[in-house]
């Protein structure tokens, strides 16, 4: 078996990390049998059918023959079967055939689809943000036309944004939606990285699809979205001619090559206008936050996936004495050095599935609450904890893929080990749905504003909750509960100065921006971790909240330093003093 | 251009950070004039033949077919200009055919030559291990037989050490060489990963390997060094017969795929001793410090290559309105968050090449200062520097490669961007030449304990003495000494306490190893750049000491607690707690 599903882990970050309980009102059915039975039948879906289609996906890779994407080895056949086994339904409404379960336990259960096979996950994810959208801003036919196809995992859905001169700023795109005079629209034009773009997996493609009108204005604001399915249908669903699009090619990646990345050519493709004309970027918003937590717990899955890598190799692998034990050849494992790698590795880890996790409970809150109070405090929460979830728990997820391969020495760089796919694998999530120097970026200048600096103060004062509980439970939680106070000083004060700059000099707030999100990612870590260690305050828990609190939490006060330090020296900088042409 | 040799800045830095100057008396041919035109020739030849046959040394790789290795396109043509041109020989013995120069300044030769071409490079750098183990152990025949060949470039040389069950272990190894009775001996078994080990570029390669003699002693004791030809040669050099060895086959690799890194099968070859039965470990030590200051100037090279990659693409990709100048679009260099990553990469690459030339005149002045008193005293810096230089030089490898991924967005993915290759290529140096994490037990086990702690209280001594010429300035560096005050502080704690724990307690003192090494190599790159500074306390250098200060200094009295935490709780943490099998 080359992947454990952390059945139980994930089962107790939901319930004492997380915050699961607090949608048992609004999700009767999500009770802890019905929680357990979906995780234990992911996790042997991951394990025993994802998993060991993995390596061949990275060295076959997806292929462009004859125009059209053919899969890698055995990945349409496992795709047929994630579909009819219901996992492509499980968070969507009943309503158009979901099963109308938390969107918590969807990522809980997508970590281990997207541990198992990142290049797989791509596939349902997209499909995700398909659903998301047409939830959000389809017309009802669209709505009755479409979803039940996407929730059913029959049809797969994309998001085009990207072209070759327009990534993170959108405002530049140049594909053509031209009415067609028969309500619907032509659409031209070129987006590069879409993800799944094509493929011979599923019956048919829905490209969701950002492009400007004519006489629309520049920038943004001339942005709307369109649907365009890669084969027409007919009302009743029925299939009919080819849509006027193709793939132009696929991109040589440095990993997830299982995972067609395709250049999507529409030449004059029948498109249909998804929302509102002008409002395109605002719809892609909607789906903006679930994609970007469900890349965020893909870092997790992959860090999760590395880990038991390199536990596995350091229990097998003998060299040298021990200093516990005295043994000699004594397992790697009984290297103090090297445990501590290991502990620490899924110390990070834990943190980032309890950002993930806590992120998806304030998800389904701030839509299931009971009050319109409770749910807008919610929305605050998610909006807060996104852009964290995502760059933080992706970092990890490349660091700890990173020591993954470290701790196989010389192996972990040979390709038929496994460690090296990951690392590679690893790299591109701090990189899509926003790159994470976007995310910092989001962070001081959405989300910190937010309803006038409410969602900080109230993640501030939760987290100071938590302090004072381990500060009154004292004994070991003793020591943590002093460094977790003390990351705690240099969140609030980093905070108040980017709050104060980012009114009267945003540059300066700027350049502190990815060093601010660490520096609070850091200290949100220390959180979980410290929930975790609440409710276990012994054995595995406290060690890994300790090791924690040692190698990451003291470290936060030092942070202050790169957040706040401004950008003026910066701005003197040229190209020509860092030695470029 | 791909590759821009940084020849400004390794003038810079031999002069003013690593004290070249002191090289003058022993060296008097490597004045100023020559230096600047030594490494202006290797920048021209690194950045003209090198660089350009980077790619397709990723791409194609080298190859076996019919029993022997092909090497990548060009490559071979390339290191015949290479010895003809005079690079192999640039630090060997005038009396070997050598120039006589300084190893500092081969040191920043080769890190220009593994800048433009990582695979390349080890080609050279192996021979030059296998230069320094017959000038220093090979009899009066051998290095006149021998090292001409090796100086002039005609052969190379290999090192061959690692078995499939002797890593880091060696006193696990059981290749064999049995006296053939004729005063040489019959050599038998498999060397695995090993760099070079064939290829069609030079017309003999001398492989120096490791293995026991019949009836030696169990462990290392046992193991003694012996040199094999590929071609079996007569006493004056001449080609005979091919030697009973053989390529068994070529590893798959994340990255360097233009170094064919060799199965070798020795089935009955031909070999003679090197230096004594039973120091064959001890020999190949002579030659490892050299070899690990090599492989982290390595770590420096391809952080530079990745850096300049990031800085280009920064100024031609436009994107968004920049915060500083209003323009949008505008150039990704433009925008603080991005331009505060550039400077710190560039920050960290200034100080590891700082670190690693510094380490390299240490070496020189061990062997060349002129009383036995500045040799015992400059070999206690280079026994000291040299895990530093080697694991932190190649960790910020790592690092800034994958720093230079993201700043390209989505096209660090794709791999014809290049930056992905240098995030491969990189992967290896923390590995090799005794992974990192035997780097920081090699730091804490021997190099601290060395002249009862007189190596790390010189280093110390003089730390302090360029803070006290910072504060002295004054003015701007003012609040750079203050920081690197404090990360000296953290320093000598950290210090003691290993100091006194590695008496008492190896466990504790073992697990706190690694974080040991990164806070005192943060503190020494600090030095590197405090030297930068005072030479030119404005500009640049005073921008880059105070990012560094900033970002990384800053940070470093908050990692004495991953220091000094003992290992008792990890020693608790069995396998099954952490998910094992």
């Amino acid at each position: 078996m080359t992947y454990r599903a952390p059945v139980r882990d994930l089962a107790f970050a939901l319930k004492h990390v997380a915050g699961f309980d607090r949608l048992a009102t609004a999700f009767p059915e999500a009770d802890a049998d019905t929680v357990s039975a979906v995780l234990e039948a992911a996790g042997a879906f991951a394990s025993e059918v994802l998993a060991p289609l993995n390596r061949g996906g990275d060295l076959v890779g997806a292929k462009l023959e004859n125009g059209v994407v053919r899969t890698a080895p055995g990945f349409a056949d496992a795709y047929h079967r994630f579909a009819q086994d219901g996992w492509t339904s499980l968070a969507a409404a009943p309503e158009h055939g979901g099963q109308g379960l938390p969107k918590t336990l969807e990522v809980a259960v997508l970590e281990m689809v997207q541990a198992a096979n990142m290049a797989f996950g791509l596939c349902p994810m997209l499909s995700l943000g398909a659903i998301e959208a047409l939830t959000h801003h389809g017309s009802d036919r669209q709505k009755s036309l479409y979803l039940p196809r996407l929730v059913s995992g029959e049809w797969t859905g994309t998001m085009n944004l990207t072209e070759p001169q327009a990534g993170s700023d959108l405002g530049a795109l140049t594909t053509m939606a031209t009415p067609d005079g028969n309500g619907g629209y032509s659409l031209s034009g070129q987006k590069i990285f879409i993800t799944w773009g094509d493929h011979d997996a599923a019956d048919n493609i829905l490209h969701l699809v950002l492009a400007r009108t004519p006489d629309a204005p520049p920038g943004v604001k001339g942005i709307s979205l369109f649907l365009a399915p890669k084969v027409l249908v007919d009302e009743a669903g029925g299939p009919g001619a080819a849509n006027a699009l193709r793939v132009g090619g696929l991109e040589h990646k440095l990993g997830i090559h299982g995972s067609p990345t395709c250049v999507m050519l529409y030449e004059g493709a029948k498109a249909e206008l998804v929302g509102q004309l002008g409002q395109g970027l605002a719809h892609m918003f909607t789906m903006m936050n679930a994609a970007r937590l469900q890349v965020g717990a893909q870092g997790t899955a992959i860090a999760e996936r590395a880990y038991q890598q390199a536990l596995d190799f350091s229990l097998e692998r003998t060299q040298g004495r021990s200093a516990w034990t005295g043994a000699h050849p004594s397992r790697l494992y009984d290297h103090p050095d090297i445990r501590r790698t290991l502990v620490l590795m899924k110390a990070k880890i834990e943190a980032a599935r309890g950002i993930c996790l806590s992120t998806a409970v304030a998800a389904d809150l701030s839509t299931h609450a009971a009050t319109e109070e409770e749910r807008a405090t919610a929305k605050l929460r998610e909006e807060l904890l996104t852009p964290i979830a995502k760059a933080w728990s992706t970092d990890v997820g490349v660091e700890v893929a990173s020591q993954g391969v470290q701790v196989h020495g010389g192996m972990g760089f040979i390709e038929e080990t496994g460690a090296a796919q990951h690392y590679r694998d690893a790299r591109i999530a701090p990189i899509y749905e926003g790159a994470n120097g976007i995310q910092a970026i989001d962070l001081i200048g959405r989300k910190l504003p937010l309803s006038e600096g409410q969602a900080i103060a109230d993640l501030m004062d939760d987290m100071r909750d938590t302090q004072e509980a381990l500060e009154a439970a004292g004994g070991a939680l003793g020591g943590f509960a002093l460094r977790f106070k003390a990351a705690l000083d240099a969140a609030g004060s980093a905070t108040a100065w980017l709050i104060e700059r980012r009114a009267r000099a945003m540059p300066d707030a700027l350049s502190g921006a990815t060093a601010y999100l660490k520096l609070l990612g850091d200290t949100v870590g220390g959180w979980m971790l410290a929930k975790g260690a609440l409710a276990e305050p012994e054995g595995l828990r406290l060690t890994l909240a300790r090791v924690y609190g040692e190698a990451v939490l003291a470290s936060v006060p030092g942070q202050l330093a790169a957040v706040t330090t401004g950008a003026a020296d910066l701005e003197a900088v040229t190209p020509d003093m860092l030695g470029a042409h």
